[in-house]
């Protein structure tokens, strides 16, 4: 797997995760015997099989801590990647990002075709919201409607969608640190902030005590992206199942090029400590939570 | 506005939902002083000022015959629409129809780019989830729940996705009848639907009296489509504000190609007919969805 982990409790749950998952997507996508047949065919390409599910795992240890059903978890965790997966798909596509490997193997766009790709993203993202409004999910339809407007937040404009504009806008603008922090929160911080809150809003922690649990998601994913910025400037290609050194080769300001390697690194360590100090309510129910935040920095891929 | 009205309730309702859509939108997109402007400028140009706003008026329609608040009715009309808006900027990308104009203007990757078209389009889908899981659209949490599970499936792989999936088979298989009517109620029939649906369920119809004015819909969805499909085939493109004769210059199948001009008109009507006969059950008060049945064919862009 080529990861560094923090310590066993992780590597099952992650291995857990990522079955269960691959396994809820295999059932919610069966394909169909007519011409939709190539668009659901993309579909489970990008979602089966790849990445690290690292928002599942988020989602799903929260909820575990609060006493959510697995199934209730697991499908709110498959909503959540949904969203992710659409996004790698839409960004990795020829007028966005350009490219040409995603997790080791050619990206939808290239497997398939730009027009399926499109709409692949498109199927996932609204497949997103289909999981988490139906009863299956929750019985609760306050729980399903406060599910779906988080998630929904987290994904448009004042969110993912709204961070990678403003990811566009780094390639030709000078961007300081409080510019590029702000980009990334939205970009990559609001979904991983999503995941958490989702498994919270299963849960039914009240919004005060999701205020915490927000907090170690805000922190752990600036972590995430300096390691991220590190991955790209130091990583293994190999290993990364992806192109690297790209936001180099476009001086692209990242927390690396403004920071420098060493104080990037510094910098995210300090992140994932403080993360780990917004969860010193809770006691060991948190732990995999606070291994989670230790994985987020150590990972090689 | 180069409509033929079928009476003067009917261009009034128009025209004042056109205004209130439009308002909404506005309220709703405030344009943020980063660089996320260029973002919400692209979704504005969209979703502002163009467009018959069928849909809205579909669904205002059903609502105020079973005493919903104007507020709930237009902000769910706002998330229909959203997702009928990006569907357009996601079709005429040129990966996918490649259109230069929509609503006689030019389509949002030639006046902005495809990069930020791909993304407005995904940010149009994620607000219209947006709004109507928020409690402004109904204090009712299952309402709220079930308006955005009936949108995500009519927006997903088995609606609006799905059918625009099969039309691009369309252009390299032979299609028959019954294919080309399936492929339809996917790709235009599943969001008109769901307008006259997310009407009921803010109205409290319980399911079963929901399944007349779904065959409402379905029948003057497929009229609808005809219509189109005839004004592709001899409308005129200042009217209509966009290219046409594009399918008949591909060498798509459509109901026009395979029934010819007249055949498919007669259809039409007979169909506008039949969807008339499923609001029997209701008096004067649905005599704004009879003229809304007879404008869809009538209509000249």
């Amino acid at each position: 797997m080529g990861l560094i982990l923090a310590d066993d409790i992780l590597a099952r749950e992650l291995q857990e995760v990522q079955h269960e998952v691959d396994a809820a997507f295999d059932s919610l996508l069966p394909v169909p015997q007519d011409s939709r047949r190539t668009l659901i065919e993309a579909m489970r390409y990008a979602a089966i099989g790849g990445g690290k599910r690292v928002r599942p795992l988020l989602l799903t240890a929260v909820a575990s801590m609060h006493g959510v059903s697995r199934e209730s978890a697991i499908r709110t965790a498959c909503a959540v990647e949904a969203i992710h997966v659409y996004s790698l798909i839409h960004d990795d596509l020829p007028c966005m990002d350009d490219d040409d490997l995603r997790h080791g193997k050619p990206t939808v766009h290239q497997a398939f075709d730009e027009a399926t790709a499109v709409l692949a993203g498109d199927s996932l993202h609204a497949l997103a919201f289909e999981i988490i409004a139906a009863p299956e999910t929750s019985t609760d339809p306050f729980v399903r409607s406060e599910l779906v407007y988080t998630l929904a937040i987290a994904s448009g404009y004042n969110g993912m969608a709204g961070g990678q504009m403003m990811d566009m806008a780094a390639e030709v603008e000078e961007l300081d640190l409080h510019t590029i922090t702000r980009l990334q929160q939205l970009k990559t911080g609001a979904l991983l902030g999503a995941a958490v809150e989702l498994g919270a809003i299963l849960g039914r922690v009240p919004r005060e005590g999701r205020a915490l649990l927000r907090n170690y998601a805000r922190d752990i994913g600036l972590a995430f992206q300096i390691a991220d910025d590190l991955l790209d400037h130091d990583g293994d290609e190999q290993k990364a199942g992806k192109a690297l050194r790209k936001d180099f080769e476009q001086g692209k300001q990242t927390f690396v090029s403004v920071l420098g390697p060493d104080r990037a690194r510094e910098q995210a360590e300090a992140l994932i400590e403080q993360a780990i100090g917004h969860l010193s309510a809770y006691g060991k129910e948190a732990d995999l939570l606070r291994a989670v935040a230790r994985f987020v920095v150590e990972r090689d891929r």
